[in-house]
């Protein structure tokens, strides 16, 4: 004889044996039900699960209580405020890597200028240039070392 | 005469002067109310608002907006949907930045390399060292350009 889930049990109503909470709240876990029915509700719970196709309802139930111990925790926030400093860090991860890209494009073009002075010092060593490099922050702005007036 | 709040107009009850809802229901937008009100149920929303202090319950009322829309929207994951999504673009970001910061460590080692090479061809144009560079993606397995068997 299984007794009634957890669900039920805490409910105080009869678990049928089509009972739709009983696969996603065993008698063992009480502390889930309560979670989430603190949070959402158990009429709210069983009505979204009983708009949902079975196979999605364990996807439903886990982020139910995933959203409902994130409430609980931060009751003016919730998992809204993990998702506000989420964007936050990704705008912040964003900003980082066009600086690292935009200094490794810069950093890029000087090396192929030197690159360009030690061919052309150890091809010809009369050669008397001026080691200035056109590579600059803005690149689209700048001109490149191996543009018309330097190379050809 | 002011009218009942969106709250306890959709509740049908009596909108009493000290009603909790009231501030954050106005009259004038009962769908912010009908959407908290589907996914917390409007007994949560009060118990949740009576358990703060009155200057954070505009913003609780804001996140259980926000997260209620999410669930709406997507009732299988919710708001749980976008923190998963977002912390898995936090590590891609991460991954990427990490690759292209070791990126620019290697490329200013062969930058480096270059300018002492640039360097001593300009000194002494006899030296006929070989151009290569010390340079590797694992930074700290390699040597340096500059390590003492090369300089001094």
């Amino acid at each position: 004889v299984v007794g009634p889930c957890a669900a039920c049990k805490i409910l105080r109503r009869r678990c049928e044996e089509k009972c739709i909470l009983a696969p996603y709240f065993p008698p063992n876990d009480p502390f889930k039900f309560t979670t989430a029915h603190r949070v959402f509700g158990a009429s709210n719970i069983i009505k979204f699960l009983k708009e949902l196709p079975e196979e999605q309802r364990p996807d439903a139930v886990s982020s139910m209580v995933y959203e409902a111990k994130a409430r609980l925790r931060d009751p003016v926030y919730g998992s809204a405020g993990a998702i506000f400093q989420l964007q936050r860090q990704v705008n912040e991860l964003q900003e980082q890597l066009a600086k690292a890209r935009a200094q490794l494009v810069n950093i890029q073009c000087q090396n192929d200028s030197l690159l360009a002075l030690v061919f052309m010092d150890r091809v010809d060593d009369n050669v008397n240039d001026d080691p200035y490099f056109y590579c600059f922050d803005d690149h689209s702005a700048g001109a490149s070392f191996f543009d018309d007036g330097n190379v050809g």
